[in-house]
């Protein structure tokens, strides 16, 4: 069979070949959002096989697996690793055109030199083949991330997280940089049915009951402080919708106290809720000098059943159609009228939105900073050659292209930065395709740098890393 | 004027060829939805000319034609059928760009071998040729079917429906499969004018008065084991949303006894019977082994003036901006929480929602069926090249494709049937263009494998007809 | 550097060169809609230099600069006009992809001549250029339609403007048609801060205070039918989205009462006000022959800390997500039982809603007249390549791309001329291809035809210009 990852893979032009080879192959990586395991690269874990670093953490493929009609057993259950890789090797040749189907040939490609179309027949040989691999030195986290050229990567924490792998790492002469982001979801989402423990807990850390609103966020004010003080300069907030209903103080320390007493809350009491404490800390991450980013649009935990079974993250999420962006503006407005509008990267997870977003954004972006007010890369289930394609090109129709700080793995697997590669050839061969159409000019030098800005330095110089 | 019907129509690449030519193009038909007349199958009908096969029924059509400035009675009025026809055949080189330019030159080609682009010019003789061979017997209803290679398809029926045609079918040596779909649309539209009349009707017929909301009930399982026990598996439900509002059996009888009583419902309301409604549907389809299909999105009826001349279904309908699949998602996931979620195919309109649509499907998904819950084909208003295109394309990015079950004609026409080429050489064709782009490997075999998974197989699997 | 707008830009095929080059390249321009300054056409006025023509109104060029990260002294400010064309100028190389990268090339080789692209290096020289040849005789505003072979064109005035340059204009003996268009917005946003005024500055003008909403309708009617006598035939709105609330008399007469003695209104009574007024204006627009258009779907002045500094239409504003087109549908469907629904032309902004759109006005398409309610050109943010790309590809799969009346400016600039051109020039790429690939016959005279229609004939008998 011959390779579908060739050199020239998703590069339909010559124009594109020349962008990608000679300008963009050889940059290093910048990774700043994803989901990894700060522990893991702290100490140098390794893998015992392909299904741990592949299919222990990955719903994309599970989600796959299961429409796929194959028993739950090899997907989140009690098989032998060996079994579950060999149902997910049987399932890749019925993946093909979905992301996947890509993905998993460029991994198997780039980290350990498999160069054929895995399916049931090869599955043991891939098996036993990475499994040799994974032993060698070169494959433990940090080796993978170096592999990779990775830079800079920033993880995902929460505000109880004590970042004691991150201090770990900071100490260490690890050359790559690893940061966090201090993501608060837990405690905007005050209608969880573990809100009330996550107070408790955040009581425990800042060494203060927390008994009112203003305790609360005098507490998170600790923790921002706690996690600026070990390096990290990025928040995150994933939250199905931007709410803006302002109330005065006096009304949230009574939604607040009303939670806290275990009683049920309304659709509205949240919303006030969660517009006064987002507002507390985008001023703070304005005062901090952070970047502060929102991942839009989810419905989450849809399939009730499974949720009680498994929990969440688990492939049971979908697209949400949530039409209230006026809300999202107006609190950006509230902050941009307050002067406290800090650098913001907002990700849409509905793809009918992508030009209401990209127009949104550029609302707010008021000549004092580049591409202050960024309109996030694809994400989740639009994080594949359409959707990307779909992404740059509104980007650019509506906005403006180089300005944009480009892409993000969004994953929990050390096998999932080719997706940078995987969007940089996307990028390289839409140019490609304008040159060929006359739609650019063919100036490779000036067009390669418009590329590696998207790719490289524009994120560097957007997160102050130069 | 060449031909635009060719060997390779659609086709791009040899890719594309191989595969429609060797693996795709002899596969029967199986058309598991639409809405054709048992009895013009059980009768064998034959047509006198063109016009009372082709326009006497397609709002399609009639749309266009209004569009143009034609008027009415050469559209739905008193015109002679030639008049009617020679004003369509005017109208269609002003039709390019749309389906019907291609449907109906696939049409005239593939039922009667006239190979010219049609217009004013030929209308006659296209009328006299058409007419002389819809004499032939071969051009009966069954003839057309047997043309065609249909293997099995799915009428429309109501629940007041006697099935009288159906049931002859079935007794005779007809060797196409003819069964009928369950669709209780008149009986969940509880705000229609004509509902008690429509109640009375199935008191009638189940030889008992509907008094209360439990008599419906029952009213309508005695004809739901009335359908299976003339071979009806598959509902369906044209609705313009699925409602999801929970009330008590008390509540749902006064709703059902105001309404009775000739008192008009809240919206509130109606969807507090529909809701209730469907759910016990449901939950029989699920018990008698059906499949249940909802085709939603559409606003209905949008001319007052046109609907109070001409009644339903007349082309006076268009796509809805509803966005509430948050409520169609609660109803899945209530239906799966109890274990009663029965094979599901739902159809949206507004291709805003395609993406939304595409994930939602998968979350009940769950690794005990292939393919359980489809996102159905693009229809009415998507049913069209840049439709079914969109369609594949958001499917293979977030679901899995090879599992889809493909095509379906919803024609009330016995010349729809060639919409199923259509579809396939569509399929081919993005098939053949990833090979070319090098996105899929030259596999011709399995491509060919996937491609009649789609066309044919996963169908007849899906629908036990094997 | 080689140039970028070639003999063939845009045009892919040889089939859409012949196209263009043979059928449309030579037709006038009818541009039914801008917002162009009858005075200055009337005054013939000339311009300094490119800055005051190109950038002194142009919110486009001004958010792309914004994003850039350039000052706002350079872009609306203080700086001296060279300094805001370098500025622009070094940014144009990084507004690739951007529909602004070619218009500008576009109106440089077509107004200046010049054929290289813009960039800092040359911004002095091609300053210099282009204010000298500004200054002769051919480049005043007149002189500059002329160029663009305009035939007839419609401004856009507010009921209270005394149309006297457009009086003038018709008495002249200037060739080129200039009417005007009545946009009585600031009559229906009955909650801008300077209604009372509004309505003050009305009572002036038809010489009778008006106290009641009855008052308002005939101040209006006054200044509908002054407008008529003046020439005016069509009407234009750009509203938000189009309620549909109706209330009695006496109810719109308390909601007007209530606002004259500035109380704040709910939103019902807003939508309640507007729909009363715009029935009543549909319902003349009707009785005086006037063609109606509508501008829906933008979220204005959304930044509030730059719209106190600046006003409206400066660029912040972006597309909405309304999501209640139902209500347009309500308006129409009434106007159509009344039979009175005159020629309508809808443009939305939201890309999600084009499906929708373009189906809905298919609803009031009734055969008395060739597509009478037409779904606008592409506006604003979706004015480029791929959204003019969209418009004409969903106008074409659900609706009849050949009644379509095709391109405007909506333009404040009289350099924007070219975006026919650039229009026209996409709508024969669009048929090349589907040539091309065989979708289409071979039929240049047939396409050259429709092309032509689009591009020209058509509105000029929807215009009645002939």
């Amino acid at each position: 069979m011959s390779s579908l990852i060739t050199e020239d893979f998703l590069l339909e032009t010559d124009h594109a070949r020349i962008l990608y080879h000679d300008y963009i192959k050889d940059l290093p990586l910048i990774d700043y959002h994803n989901h990894l395991s700060a522990g893991d690269i702290s100490q140098d874990s390794s893998f015992e096989n392909i299904t741990q670093v592949w299919m222990s953490d990955d719903h994309y493929k599970w989600r796959a697996m299961r429409t796929l009609g194959i028993d739950e057993k090899y997907i989140t259950g009690r098989a032998e690793d060996y079994d579950k890789f060999e149902q997910y090797a049987r399932a890749v040749p019925y993946l093909i055109r979905n992301p996947l189907y890509h993905w998993s040939h460029l991994e198997l490609k780039r980290y350990f030199g498999f160069d054929e179309l895995l399916d049931g027949s090869n599955s043991r040989s891939v098996y036993d083949l990475t499994r040799q691999i994974l032993k060698t030195p070169e494959y433990t986290c940090r080796g993978l991330l170096k592999q990779m050229k990775v830079e800079y990567l920033c993880t995902t924490e929460d505000p109880l997280d004590d970042l004691v792998h991150h201090r770990t790492l900071r100490k260490s002469d690890f050359t790559i940089g690893v940061n966090t982001a201090f993501r608060p979801d837990k405690f905007l989402c005050i209608d969880r049915i573990d809100f009330q423990d996550c107070i408790m807990e955040l009581s425990k850390i800042v060494n203060k009951e927390i008994q009112t609103f203003q305790d609360l966020l005098e507490g998170l004010l600790n923790r921002m402080e706690y996690f600026h003080n070990n390096g990290c300069r990025l928040s995150d907030h994933g939250i199905d919708t931007i709410p803006f209903s302002r109330v005065s103080d006096n009304l949230v320390e009574q939604i607040f106290s009303k939670r806290l007493r275990g009683m049920k809350l309304t659709k509205l009491e949240i919303a006030q809720f969660q517009t006064s404490l987002l507002l507390f800390l985008s001023q703070n991450y304005h005062r901090l000098g952070w970047i502060q980013q929102f991942h839009i649009g989810a419905y989450r935990n849809t399939n009730t059943r499974m949720y009680k079974k498994m929990g969440s993250d688990k492939g049971w999420d979908s697209i949400g159609d949530f039409t209230n962006l006026k809300s999202l503006m107006s609190f950006l407005d509230q902050l941009d009228q307050n002067s406290i509008l800090t650098k913001t990267i907002i990700y849409n997870l509905n793809p009918s939105e992508n030009a209401i977003m990209a127009t949104l954004v550029g609302n707010f972006n008021d000549g004092t900073i580049k591409g202050k007010i960024q309109w996030g890369a694809s994400w989740w289930y639009l994080d594949q050659l359409d959707g990307i394609t779909n992404h740059l090109n509104t980007l650019s129709n509506v906005g403006v292209l180089s300005c944009f700080i480009g892409m993000l793995t969004d994953s929990r697997s050390f096998l999932s930065f080719p997706r940078h590669e995987y969007f940089r050839r996307i990028l390289c061969n839409i140019l490609g395709n304008d040159i060929r159409k006359g739609h650019l000019p063919r100036d490779y030098k000036w067009l390669g740098k418009i590329a590696s800005d998207i790719s490289y330095h524009n994120v560097k110089q957007y997160f102050n890393l130069t």
